[in-house]
């Protein structure tokens, strides 16, 4: 938490931004699990967090630009509750610590709330239904109420890094790299990948962090988005570890190591991934103020074209691979994303606005779609740099039987790849007046080094 | 997961139960924590996996009891989400591991459904959204549409605990014993809570394993549910850790040890600690099938007061004393609860209904409202057994300004112990024929028990 006056200079930004209306802050409430009072651990809403900074079920935010007043809503315990949670700040020494005097208990809310009140796209069940109550409109429209002057003022104030949140992020980030370096010293030949995300968990809760989505372990690390903790590591596999801190403020990390289970890669594992670590560095140096992400994202393709070709993968020139796909049968997602305190920062707001826009429209092309972020990059921006090659069979067997980018993928060869798995090295980097910097301790992630710390930790 | 006849026949017996009509079982979504596709780890809905089994996002169950039909409705993966997913079963071989050949796409349920189809409670914002689309009624109605004949039967089956569950359940047990174990071996001054409670999250991790609530792991045991962690662990401290394993085959344990920090318990540590055990032991000796558990509550009262008589906390007749409440100035919850595939064993479908009885209704008196379990106990049943002394200094403030227990209590000398913390000792036992059984490995729980391990830990 910070001061009270960095929430106040917030919230006076955002009224000059908006000049007139009431916006509304959704804070969240406690999220049900297998029956009701059983919790997940609680999330605050992170644009709630970002102006009124309380880490608490059940507020609600408001701000009337009209009136030039800023309300916080809750409900103070009674002595029943306290029994079962402890004393706590009351509504009022809460309201203090973020810059706020004018308090009231939730009930109050409806009578102060005008129609053509501003407020935020809901990405819980539970917004739904609040908002539905607060304004009494049928559920379609309740989904759909965003409003977009106040998404895009939200968007452009957080999209910039204040030197405040640098400084928390930069220590996210620091604690990411420390639980990927107890991960992959930690692992060994006949360990299931549950145990190795347990070693993550540990080092997290050792420095009283969490995650800041859910962590991926795995030997098959071409399935992008894979939850199963339930294979055992065998002596030539490689691990696929995506993971990042989410620091006691709130922010986010997000780094992915690939390394080998043995003392170093095998020698078609090291060529491709000296591939995604060329075109990793290459993207890294062309970060800057004003580049569009889209162009970084490109280039950095083209680089994996270019090393696909020397293993023999691809042919064809990669400029042209890369305009018509052809990338997207090893590359099929996005370079990066804007990270902040969501780790894929105010993605409910919006990628629209968030990743993109006027001049610059996300693609619906396969690959690209999955880009959350084209816009050109600003001073403050704070963004991941993941890219990757992932060879997945179902999606070979498709785009052959599609006879799909024949002029530029030698199939016959790739069948011998098949079982190969996925690679992705991930950084996280703030955008600064002239280049970028990378956030958190560094980490090795040349091949090289990699080997170092497993062979270090093997003997 | 069980082998598809288990739940074949747990379907076939709720479809003797009910008799007629159709009944709804809602699987549950992925959870959003703070963007829509950020999730908390997915948890299934516990009753869904009892008829259903099927640990997967996105899933009905629907049973005609009418036309005697089992339908499994769900979507099949498009390559699109493959290439995020990687292969999965599909519709048609989920159903066969459950024993249902009649599958379809979620658009086909709402032709199916008639009116007056029996629902189950609803406890996520996304269940009311849910049931508000497949019926189409006001939000209002739907929040109350459980069907009491519907939740009856459910309650009524999933309360005796079959053989198979048993031994799922003896296995939650035991890695929550080992999770114990752990956690009072590597304690020392000067630690954070939030380090012991990454103790725990390795153990549990390490056996697959994850919570089945929120652990409880602080030098303030008095606070019942207290999720902070971030307290200095020092010398002289008790810690209160109050936590449960959950299987992947999704079986609830829930075990709590209170330990010094000290190699031994401090003398009013020890005597204070010595009447829960015993109270402890009380009770769990009193564990038999016909016995309202709610007798067990007020034995296992009556044993506190007799203790704190001794210690010259309280004073009076114990018996009267628990009659007119006077022990919830240091009892202030109830003695157990019954457990299962929920640590609070279908909670979501009303404690009237699982915990109590028509012949045994819920009191509302302070202390007794809080106790999830009051009917008599049938072989089968799985219940906790959690007897504990709490000392609330505002609960102290509270009943000592309004003159309550005044012949009861002692409150001159209760004020040396305002700052003294909370103790609770807790067990899970299966209801057998003739008595009860531990669930899980033994674990230490007598005083000299507990300081036998941390002495051989801290030397």
């Amino acid at each position: 938490m910070f001061e009270a006056k960095i929430y106040q200079e917030r919230r006076k930004k955002l009224k000059q931004a908006m000049g007139t209306g009431q916006l509304l802050f959704l804070g969240n409430e406690e999220s049900s699990r297998n029956f009701k009072d059983n919790w997940y651990p609680f999330r605050q809403d992170s644009t709630f967090l970002y102006y009124f900074g309380i880490d608490k079920p059940g507020m609600i935010g408001l701000i009337d630009c009209d009136e030039d007043k800023e309300y916080l809503f809750g409900n103070d315990l009674k002595i029943d509750e306290i029994v079962w949670t402890g004393p706590k700040p009351t509504m009022v020494e809460l309201g203090k610590k973020v810059g706020i005097d004018q308090n009231a208990p939730l009930k109050k809310l409806k009578d102060l709330i005008r129609q053509g009140c501003h407020v935020l796209p809901p990405y819980r069940g539970a917004h739904v239904l609040k908002l539905q109550k607060l304004f009494n409109k049928p559920i379609g429209e309740v989904k759909s109420m965003g409003s977009t002057k106040f998404i895009k003022a939200v968007a452009q104030q957080r999209n910039i890094k204040s030197p405040e949140e640098i400084e928390k992020m930069d220590k996210a980030a620091s604690i990411t790299a420390a639980i990927h370096l107890e991960v992959i010293k930690a692992a060994h030949p006949g360990m299931k990948e549950f145990e190795l995300l347990a070693v993550a968990e540990k080092v997290a809760r050792e420095h009283n962090a969490g995650f800041s989505f859910l962590p991926i372990v795995t030997v098959d690390g071409q399935t992008l988005h894979n939850h199963y903790y339930g294979n055992t590591i065998k002596a030539g596999d490689m691990v696929l570890f995506d993971c990042g801190a989410e620091s006691s403020d709130y922010y986010a990390g997000d780094m992915t190591r690939t390394f080998p289970v043995n003392e170093s890669f095998g020698p078609r594992q090291k060529e491709l991934y000296d591939i995604v670590y060329k075109a990793q560095m290459t993207a890294i140096e062309a970060l800057k103020p004003g580049i569009p992400y889209l162009d970084i994202h490109l280039l950095a393709a083209e680089k994996l074209v270019e090393g696909l070709k020397e293993v023999g993968l691809m042919r064809g020139d990669p400029k042209e691979a890369v305009a018509q796909g052809a990338h997207t049968m090893f590359f099929q997602c996005g370079l990066g994303h804007m990270m902040g305190m969501d780790v894929h920062d105010m993605e409910n707001l919006g990628e629209e606005y968030v990743g993109y826009s006027e001049k610059i429209k996300k693609s619906k092309a396969f690959g690209l779609k999955s880009l959350r972020l084209g816009k050109e990059l600003e001073a403050g921006n704070v963004v991941t740099v993941e890219p990757g090659i992932y060879i997945i069979p179902e999606l070979i067997d498709l785009f052959k039987s599609e006879g799909k980018f024949k002029d530029f993928i030698h199939y016959d060869r790739l069948e011998s790849y098949r079982d190969f798995g996925g690679i992705r090295i991930e950084d996280d980097f703030l955008i600064t007046d002239n280049g970028a910097k990378l956030l958190g301790t560094p980490l090795a992630s040349a091949s090289e080094d990699i080997e170092k710390i497993r062979r270090e930790s093997t003997n």
